[in-house]
């Protein structure tokens, strides 16, 4: 259960200590910016990032977002959290899977639901090559992955 | 639209500007975070913040987290955030909608299932009294209520 | 040690469960969100808000942030945070001293230092009444002051 | 000004969007975030790590915090904050500097006191390695460094 054998895209993290609550672990709201810190580095790896504010004009507002919380990360885990990408109609979706590479298990799962906006607000469409993009991407029924 | 009107309990609380966002709005994992508050103050006013950590031995895990946004919220715009909580066997769940008292409008809506811990993450069963708090409540099947 | 003896604008808080850390206190970057967010009620107390984005042209830059942490402060633990402004030349100085209600002890104590800008993050002038405003505040020199 | 020429320990991070604020960017209480993080890697680097919480007892408790902001970081700016650290008596004390990639000027410095606590928030004495570790580090009194 390493990035090198994963055929999704990966973002790595350690947790930070101003992440933890009193209890110790990973706050359940963390996993939400975890899951926005991997979509925007999925967009890097895809070369899309340039279409992103500040750089270009587009924006993507969450209208939907659901996390499953299986196993507590504690300060310093080294996790690995798992996406994969598509267009759904004028959304975009996307779904992960958190893994810790200290205990091999799977820390919790979400699925993002965005609209594309401009600085208006407004939902606006995505260029035609963001929309290749996302369509060249495989997109796994069976989620989370068997690690 | 206002708390006196609501059947439910009512969390009110401005958005700081420490947690808007680059588009100027409250982010959306701040909402997570309102959820939480919100069950804090459920908690205290039915009497059972008393059972919880640090007062007592309780603790509650989120397993799952649900949260669906309809409207942006800026910066220092009144919210309230509504709440209803009930008993599901072993676990606790709370429903929220948050509304704009300045716009009028919903603004976002979410559920969280919790499991009650102790210190050492397993889960335990809940003291009687509060089993009792959590069943005198009403639980409205229609949620968002109507504002 | 309450807000009722204090000669000085009070805000008060508990500690939110999603700011502790692991060690189970509020974690010292909050400190420095309650003094933001203590700046901003002391600003709704004096009228100046309305000058405040979004609803007025201005916003402050911290150019300089200063704190002290004497005692930890625990989840759901009341708060005070006692405050005084003041205008220094084209700038604007607070001061901040945390009380637990609990422990009856300073927490912490905080200095920030702003400079107001408009939205191409230039300084400018304030509005004279902003200026007054300030002028007309009293500033301790003895600072925390004794609880 | 690349880490390559720096003869300081650098953290490189780039500013993640939900650490933004509506003035679109990094907000002031996240640098303090980002010293924390960077205070981490650094006793990585220097094999210190496993003396802290949670694969060792000790612990570091902040009791002073001092940040400068020269300019603002925008989303996804690329970050270098460059550190260094000595005992001083009793007490931990690093020294940061915040370089944008992007506009080759310091975004801004800080200076963090800290106390070795254990979980009974006692401060304690540090072991001979870490004390150690702390005096072979070399430390620049003209600071922050000409990048």
């Amino acid at each position: 259960m390493t990035s090198q054998h994963s055929r999704y895209f990966v973002y790595s993290r350690r947790v930070a200590y101003h992440e933890t609550d009193a209890m110790g672990v990973l706050h359940h709201s963390n996993h939400v910016r975890y899951f926005e810190e991997a979509r925007v580095e999925w967009m890097r790896a895809k070369n899309l990032i340039g279409n992103h504010q500040p750089y270009g004009p587009y924006i993507f507002a969450v209208t939907h977002q659901d996390a499953q919380y299986f196993k507590p990360a504690f300060f310093d885990e080294p996790l690995e959290v798992w996406v994969q990408g598509k267009m759904n109609k004028a959304r975009v979706m996307f779904q992960y899977a958190v893994y810790s590479l200290k205990s091999k298990e799977m820390v919790a799962q979400g699925t993002t639901t965005l609209v594309p906006i401009r600085q208006d607000f407004k939902p606006c469409k995505l260029p035609h090559e963001m929309i290749e993009a996302f369509h060249r991407e495989a997109w796994d029924l069976e989620w989370p992955p068997q690690a």
